[in-house]
């Protein structure tokens, strides 16, 4: 349990969570955002352990958000319920406004509808395969997508880091991943989107203190790639 | 505009929709659920128009909200846009604490994540592809889970419709085509589910106004199939 912290009021927080996953690291940006007190449970996907069978018996992945004993599982499930059970916190990750609300989640739902599904494409994909072409030129076309919805703000929530800030900037460490498997450059494509990646880890700790270095990403996926005789 | 209903206090309410879209249908309920007055207009995916071409230029479908002229897109946000913008008219759709609100989404997610991608393979593979059996296997296996997360209650939401019986009903006049072309019966392998169907249209006349006749889903299923040559 870290120190220091605020109590959460729910009972103890655990997160399951992957030190790769942009999903799991979602939960801790805004854990850390919020200064909430958990404890997070390395889980190893190729070995699960029964706690994350057991609280996430649907999907059998992380993030899982144990709150005071009780799964929480999704990652924008879980930052939802971080906005809304420790609304006293820190600064809120959603905006006030309704309209507002609709159109954070709708890009953080944008996030999730394309990224994982193209990124996969490049980095699950035989070496040489058209799919990794095919999918380099969607994941370029939704980060372009992304780019023009950042527009000229410092972040996609406007002055501050908020929900679609956190929901995408776990992506940024597997950005060099994408370009050594795809044969590109994400700031080359999007330098405004790059640079953005490079300002939410600069001004927030929040962020610096949640994502890996985008080598050892590297290094893990090479690895599954090994595993899976993919180069 | 439907007369004789609750001003909506954002401005007009224009709903963007397809008379069998799931997913359109989901707004219908939740509008009339609220009581809200607006205006539907009815588009043809196959010529759409330059409305919903210019509010929902990321996506170019249905459904969009248009709220005193500005765009609320994809389904689920939409639903948590009329509970938030509209919370003083008719019941909630989500619960009030964070957990059992979480618990909702979880399950909302999930329709989207499995329904609509299994029950595509039923319902746009050629006749007597592999796709078909392998689709309806994975349909049936997400019917089957959702009926375990009904359980013995009458609604998901408990005694009354909630947000994930409002994001699963509008797939029920859909049942009848998957049926047909998967070659099984959803009351035969889910028969509670196939219960809360009916209960959810017979209980609630949000419902039964909102959906079309699975008949009539059929038959626009039928022009697909000639239209892409798959039978």
């Amino acid at each position: 349990m870290e120190g220091d912290k605020a109590s959460s009021g729910c009972g103890s927080l655990v997160l399951l969570n992957c030190f790769v996953s942009m999903f799991g690291n979602r939960v801790r940006i805004a854990l850390k955002r919020k200064g909430l007190a958990y404890e997070e449970k390395p889980e190893n996907l190729a070995d699960k352990s029964p706690l994350l069978l057991s609280s996430n018996p649907v999907h059998a992945t992380v993030p899982v958000l144990l709150v005071g004993g009780k799964a929480v599982c999704e990652s924008l499930v879980i930052l939802e319920f971080i906005d809304e059970a420790f609304a006293g916190s820190g600064e809120p990750l959603l905006p006030a406004a309704p309209c507002a609300r609709a159109h954070a989640r709708f890009w953080a739902s944008y996030v999730d509808t394309k990224l994982p599904q193209c990124a996969a494409r490049v980095w699950k994909s035989p070496k040489g395969a058209a799919a990794v072409e095919e999918g380099k030129k969607d994941l370029v076309a939704a980060l372009k997508t992304l780019e023009a919805e950042l527009g000229a703000k410092p972040y996609f929530a406007g002055d501050a880091l908020g929900y679609v800030d956190v929901a995408l900037v776990p992506f940024a460490p597997w950005f060099l991943t994408y370009e050594r498997l795809g044969g590109f450059s994400v700031a080359g494509e999007c330098p405004a989107l790059a640079a953005w990646a490079e300002r939410c880890v600069a001004e927030n700790a929040c962020v610096a203190e949640s994502l890996p270095e985008p080598e050892q990403v590297f290094q893990f996926v090479c690895g599954m790639r090994r595993m899976f005789g993919l180069d």
